[in-house]
């Protein structure tokens, strides 16, 4: 791991997603920029001193020189946007799979650089774009993939908080801090933060490529830089329309990313905070619960599931299902087995990711409306 | 009431609600232009024949013709939106009040020209917006006047229904015939007929002005004249954003008009298909769901409640409402009482509603970005 | 109507529901034993002074002896229940169909007795059990007749509401201080009041009759002669089981009153202060959200449907229901039809609602697990 | 851990709950009475073979003479419920602390006798009562604690099942074998089962202790010897009163357990199938929604969080709060603390379970009403 140290959000929410199982180890990892703090993370971990490291390079360095028994097989990176293409760089570049968080990079550019680096080096490379891990979720998609909704005609992604509805980075706010920083976090924050995650969950659901878009950004806590706000109208290829939202400064509102999917047939509708549960309505029908765990769920909600229905599972499940099926796919690799159809987030939605937050970040400065999604 | 014969909808509301508190009679009505379709409703609503008329020409004529205490004292317009402002100016001339159904008219200009109308009679006119009608909207109201969720930054209006997802219209279904007819309807289908719910009811609760506008209009249907589904960003004058949607053809969805009011002390959330419930959560405190008829809520929510808390009210209460206030105002009228602050949507409310369709309509065919509301 | 004065709570709901249809035109009344109060509230209500009574015995006579086009042709009794009986029969023995409060009386002898005297009378008995009037309600009834949820195994009924966790009586509080004082009352205050609702509810919708149960009553108030709060476990004909719970002290509850009915093959759930929605769940499948006034649901809902979808019917719709049926019948009986068959409950409703109540009492005081339903 | 195998359902729960924090390893195991089988599921859990064993007593005694550093520190025992008194005992025998799921025992008469053992043992001894581990469950607690809804007057805790609908023990469904098998199970499947989690949480909450109850048991599916229904009224010491049912036949309900208590000055509700909400309800003022994660709970409920808000937590992190807890207490015994006050179910729970359940058997073949809890 590198990133996620003492006090880091993120990097806690990985380990425990990967603990989970049982099928996964942490070795080694590099904490902190800082080698004190990166130390005292590795001691709270239980690892080894000698595999606790101050520097990304130097970990990519040695763990490569390491036995092949002893090394390591991948590494979750964990930090703040900017660094991510380095570290995922080094790394896979000394030959080890890589997790990423999400937004993939800092730029479209870099992103475009790093699916270079990915492809070249033949490694798995994954996203943790995690609330495509729930078992809802995957049933939603499997449910527009067999025609229950028919075609497509509307999406609306919504994805308000209210956290940064005071200016927390001025008083030191760690996750605030770097995210309302357009060094550390790009030239977006709010859509660039969570937007691009109610991007994804749309596209996933729904395979809508979209056309153009029609964004309104709003920095409403004086003295930010980035957009702690913004409105998108979009339209799909092929004619689907959506408004897709995010927000940082809803008051009252906590994690509330929701879709709604609009077909000729009938509707789908799922919140995050509301996970088991995920409402069909076929058009001129009662609307039906979908509950995870049930035997009338799909087999692909089936297989991301490991509780019985009504015990609830919730964010750590849909995270950890990214690394069930990384884990499945380098294990595969090293068993020599031919790759199979993973299902998780790659570097192309990751490219995606990058070319919907630019294209926002452009319309919003634009006169013009539609700006169509920049090529990548 | 002029129109609402047998099969009207919206007809029948307006009689429910007229006649739900006793204070108001049916003594005349021009039921439809098919003079026999009219004569049967007359008949099934137990009036006398010779006050049931084929015109409204007829009618107002004859009415105000009629001894004082025999009189109508205000006509009920339930008609299709283009006979609205012929109606309503016939009546007025001949000196009678007006209740009409929205949107007032079928252009804005037609709306300034009865506002001269109105202005120059003197008379009362009311228009129904009913969801302003409902307790907890008044309830909302008074919390964002009161400044318990702060200075307004973000304004949620959804409108989604999805009865127009099949193309009634072409096999005679009345309400959607009229509905989606320019002739008939005006500009605009979807946002003229419920959009204009949902911009009247964020005006009425934050009193925020639209400054302009960004709409993207469907017509989701092959071979409707007019969008069944309007999707909009918002500009508000003083800085507020917002999100406005209407849909027609949303599968699924009933009447689900929902606002959500964003500001810098707290939220507020009210959904129309759960009326007696107003969420308001302040900043950094838990949610609290305000529930009609408790003795917590404003005066003018009690003002506005018929029953204890838990026997809910809904839709024709609402409605009655509005007529309440009407009822109020003609009687203190009557009765030589100077006029009162009364709670009604205004001929004002009326000429603001045609001039946010016409903006919408006109930015739907635009290519730039942000369309000011038109002068009004 | 008798009873139902200015500050009473169910006379003017009564009022409401009979006006909706305008079908019917309140003409006469005694509503209240004080002739001024009497007098002002009818005056209130537009009434000829003529036929505002301050007796019911006169009321009766008089009216007895108007000529036929202008006599009522039904009272409502909107007392305290323990002149519900006395009024009932004085109206019947003249000649006047009658709708009464509920519970019908003061005791099950009382009821016993009406009955006969419905039964001689051979007029229409009509009892405001309201919450049968809701159309979801009839939904479920239908659901379970067309055996769409199998045998039925279990139903639990519960109607919590707070209001009484004060000792509200002690200050003069009208609807507290006669509904906790057995001389107004009867026998029980919490059970009588609001237990007979969701027992009559169970039965309507299931059919199935009590054989036994086992009540444990608290007065939590001190000071309180009759309970307040009132738990049943019951067991049905047949072999259903049950659980039934009344309280007037639980903190925060309003009017919930709910019914979860669970069968062989699923199961029906119905919120009073949701009433749009019936969740009906088949074993193994999602459960159906089912909502009034779609094409989805029985013609018995929609008969008793007045507005489209997605606006919401509510507390006062579903009493004017019982009105409609009422109107129906006592027009069937003036045009000389046969009688159909009308959906309001009866006084033999009212009797097993007697011996519901009574058979509560007698088991809330004895050691025996299991008391029988008494014979009625 | 002890039992566990391949296909058994808690098993997976423990370890998953057990490896979310990085604070356990499982080192050692017999997971079937079939050595295969054992060794097998020792093989997917990537365990030593020497370590895999095939009957308890072999693995208590080999354990505890491996040398400390390797030892384990404590023992999971996730059988049926028959098994888990000698299981439990040969391992505190042997020194080690002990997590055992629930029930304790199969009898009253073994879990007083493992009381002994523990008591004797001097060693840790945990019960899985998992629904205790959610932070807004100890947040009700706290705020019963802290006076916020007074004294309290009524608990309503309800656990409806409906998967043994169908008589699938016939078919060999293991979960369902045993615990409809008095051998396995002990007198009572469903109160046994989950009525027993119903109870605990109410005493968790409140510290209210049952006085006596009336408990009315059904085995609805033809052939079962044991209840699949419960349904108690409920007396605790001080005046309370309950209702407390438990059901495992209700078709559509998943695993809904929800809690509701009534006090003076408010009430309670949470629902397990959404654990992440707490209502409290003030008497006269709005419900609040209180939500993990936010800055106004409780220290209490803030300890056992590990994601913020709005980040569903659910069944596995409170299953893990339980261990979060014995780890601590194992740790400070490690360390040579003091025992500090930890906040998980123990031996006397246990205990307490059993007298519930043979006091709920007891009266449900009792014509007596009221049943004093058994002394325990």
């Amino acid at each position: 791991m590198i990133g996620g140290g003492r006090d880091a959000f993120i990097g806690a929410v990985h380990r425990m997603a990967a603990n989970l199982d049982g099928q996964i180890e942490l070795v080694a990892g590099c904490f902190s920029s800082d080698a004190e703090k990166s130390r005292l993370s590795g001691q709270d971990l239980f690892l080894a001193l000698g595999r606790v490291y101050s520097s990304y390079e130097q970990m990519a360095e040695r763990e490569a020189k390491l036995p092949a028994a002893q090394r390591l097989d991948f590494v979750s990176i964990v930090t703040p946007n900017h660094l991510h293409a380095p570290i995922a760089t080094a790394f896979l570049q000394q030959g080890f799979h890589v997790v990423c968080d999400k937004p993939m990079t800092r730029t479209l550019e870099e992103a475009a650089a790093l699916r270079e680096v990915v492809n070249r080096s033949g490694k798995i490379f994954a996203l943790t774009h995690n609330y495509t891990g729930y078992p809802m979720v995957k049933e939603a998609r499997e449910l527009v993939g067999r025609g229950e909704i028919g075609r497509v005609l509307k999406i609306v992604a919504e994805y308000p908080q209210g956290w940064l509805l005071d200016q927390i980075e001025a008083s030191g706010h760690k996750q605030a801090s770097w995210r309302t920083n357009p060094e550390q976090a790009g030239a977006s924050c709010c859509i660039g933060d969570i937007g691009t995650h109610a991007e994804n969950l749309g596209r996933y659901i729904t395979g809508l490529e979209i056309d153009s878009l029609c964004a309104d950004f709003t920095a409403f806590i004086p003295g930010r830089a980035l957009e702690d706000d913004g409105n998108l109208l979009v339209r799909y290829k092929g004619g689907a329309k959506g408004i897709l939202y995010a927000s940082q400064i809803s008051a009252g509102e906590e994690n509330n990313l929701s879709i709604r999917i609009y077909g000729t047939k009938g509707s789908l509708a799922w919140k995050q905070e509301h996970p088991n549960e995920l409402t069909f309505h076929p058009k001129d029908q009662p609307a039906r619960i979908l509950r995870r765990g049930n035997g009338y769920v799909s087999d692909v909600a089936k297989k991301f599931t490991r509780l019985p229905f009504g015990h609830p599972e919730a964010f750590i499940e849909a995270f950890a299902n990214i690394y069930t099926e990384v884990t499945r796919a380098i294990r595969d690799r090293l068993e020599g087995k031919p790759a199979a159809d993973y299902d998780f987030p790659t570097v192309e939605d990751g490219v995606a990711g990058m070319a919907f937050i630019e294209t926002a970040v452009k319309s919003a400065s634009s006169d013009q409306k539609w700006i169509s999604l920049i090529k990548h």
